[in-house]
């Protein structure tokens, strides 16, 4: 293997340059995500961008095809439970469908957790479905409880 | 029944002055939280207040007593998924043991949920054990899916 292969799916924070190399269209495969504008989407960028360490969004892009791929966010809650300590919260987690196979989903997770722990939080958590149980065992997690939801819309 | 009774048990937001009304000792019913100074409490409490509406605590106060006896907390997630929508993640429920049965739980999450819809979240979330299940249900939630952790400490 060479070594551009062995650095080839690197993971890196979100760019405000990523919209137009799929990035909304990965998400769209996770869930509901019709349409947000390019003056939308440099909005939110900008607002989460400015919580620093305590929002990240990272992605890996296929430096081949020039899409992003893969992608999973984490934010940093603070509390005043475990004397006033720090939990990371991993969502929007997904992996390209022609990309899966690759560990990929496997590196995003690490890449988030490690930033949570470099913060200092005691844990981090994320829900999912009981399908995907397997996956994030073999990622270090374990199940604790259950998730619950109220939609209003 | 008096009209002071039917406002004893009011919902409001957590005051910098509540730590010396058992504020502490009450998270402390919930999980691990065993000392935190004056000044470690004013500070995130000052913290969590810069983040305004994004970041909510509520307690109710018994009156009579001057304890605080019931507890929640809600953080508002930006996302770019669902049109760059938001979500309210509920966390650190605990209503005093002294007090259970008298709804305050409801009255906290109906508190935290209506401020959730009131600045735009499509959804609301929060984790709990299978043993809590059937209250959240009562307050309006559904179980989703299983939720994950992984503790660094």
């Amino acid at each position: 293997m060479y070594p551009v292969e062995k650095n080839r799916f690197q993971v890196r924070k979100l760019e405000i340059t990523d919209k137009s190399k799929g990035f909304i269209e990965l998400l769209q495969q996770l869930s509901v995500c019709d349409s947000v504008s390019d003056k939308q989407f440099e909005e939110r960028f900008l607002e989460l961008n400015s919580y620093g360490d305590d929002h990240i969004v990272c992605v890996i892009e296929d430096d081949r095809s020039g899409k992003i791929i893969a992608t999973g966010s984490i934010f940093i809650e603070k509390k005043f439970l475990r004397n006033c300590g720090k939990v990371g919260h991993i969502e929007d987690v997904v992996v390209d469908a022609s990309a899966r196979g690759m560990q990929l989903g496997k590196k995003i997770i690490k890449f988030l957790t490690d930033h949570a722990h470099a913060v200092g939080c005691y844990k981090v958590i994320l829900d999912c479905s009981l399908g995907n149980k397997a996956f994030y065992e073999k990622c270090g997690l374990k199940q604790k409880g259950i998730h619950m939801t109220m939609y209003f819309v």
